[in-house]
């Protein structure tokens, strides 16, 4: 039965990393002793070692040591043994690469679908959609495609941004973004504002956090939905 | 001999579609009677015709007549009769796909090389640089390949924007992002302000506007560059 909580960002503006998550975590990981972290997305560019530290400090005080998945020869093993799973943010193309690359996208979906518990923040949580079509992302590497895991039946957008009505520039915005991609897809996309994360538990799909998300369809106005929404029949 | 006009927006806030460029492109085209529009990048996700339609609006006070590259069967044969061509701002993406799928990336730089005035806005100025790699878009259509015109030796990034110092959204700003993208590729970078172009003639490039512009080089601190300067070195 899959497992999973996917959440918008890993850190809320002033707090350190993951302590929003820390009370959900510590109860969605009960019972583990370690997890394997996928630090492929290395935010800002940092190292697979330095992003590993910076999990392995988190997780310290729940009691769960971390190893990352860049240690192990044999990757989709790692997977395979795996008591949990979280897959940091940080670029989802360069993620995505990685997980082709190393082979391991078919053996990270297999785990999660029979009953690894699996953590995603921001890149981590996009790749648990359909596609990566609609990260946020810039496209420094080129990924052999931008399908994804599908473990949950549609795309997210994460940190998503309301439009900023004083703003001056003419870049596009989020929704307009959003807009773009279902002239040519049919696939929904949730935008999840920071502090929002799914929590997956077999079929069931819960909006969990205290804010509102923004469901966009292909040919229907977006619709805000409450937090606590079942998002189970989304597709 | 090169001639181009590569500007980071068509459209400054406030100010109606090319407004703040049509005496630089009055002077940029004298002497055509008819501009050739590449319509491909869709901003919104309005239509070939209609895009076509707001540029045509735009270029009638030129005395200008424009046609929109969809209308014709050889799109290659179009781009390489063209008097004058002009690629509009929209998805990078979007747009990279369809110049390969319509076989005209080469006929396009081709006609750039031997002289045909060329203008791009946006997507259409993304695509003038080494790669699009470095663009601000959502990847909606997944192109056959990342490279582009490569009519000047860097890439841009349009629509360059600062960082905002109030914020609380913790999504990569784009000074990150470029970082991130210089982890794996030596190109430089030219963030192109809202306002800013460049004006490429021959081998001579120069940054023109009011505005300085963003210069991004692999293990560099980012340096601001002056209005008017020279960047044709820039490689």
């Amino acid at each position: 039965m899959k497992k999973m909580i996917i959440a918008s960002t890993s850190t809320l503006h002033g707090g350190g990393y993951l302590d929003y998550l820390l009370p959900t975590l510590t109860e969605f990981f009960k019972g583990r002793r370690s997890l394997l972290f996928v630090p492929y997305a290395r935010p800002g560019g940092i190292s697979h070692d330095e992003y590993t530290q910076r999990v392995r400090d988190a997780f310290a005080p729940l009691g769960i040591s971390v190893t990352g998945l860049h240690e192990y020869e044999d990757a989709a093993a790692a997977i395979a043994k795996a008591e949990a799973i979280f897959t940091g943010g940080g670029n989802t193309f360069l993620l995505v690469t990685q997980l082709y690359k190393n082979n391991v996208m078919n053996a990270l979906a297999d785990a999660v679908k029979t009953g690894t518990p699996y953590l995603g923040s921001s890149a981590g949580s996009n790749v648990t959609g359909l596609t990566m079509q609609t990260t946020n992302d810039m496209p420094i590497i080129y990924p052999p495609s931008f399908q994804t895991l599908g473990l949950i039946p549609f795309n997210l957008n994460p940190h998503y941004l309301d439009p900023d009505l004083q703003s001056k520039h003419m870049g596009e915005t989020r929704e307009t973004r959003i807009k773009e991609f279902h002239q040519f897809n049919t696939i929904p996309v949730l935008g999840l504002r920071e502090g929002s994360w799914l929590e997956v538990s077999g079929d069931k799909i819960t909006l969990k956090g205290d804010l509102q998300a923004r469901l966009f369809r292909q040919g229907k106005d977006p619709e805000e939905l409450a937090a606590g929404s079942d998002l189970s029949g989304l597709r």
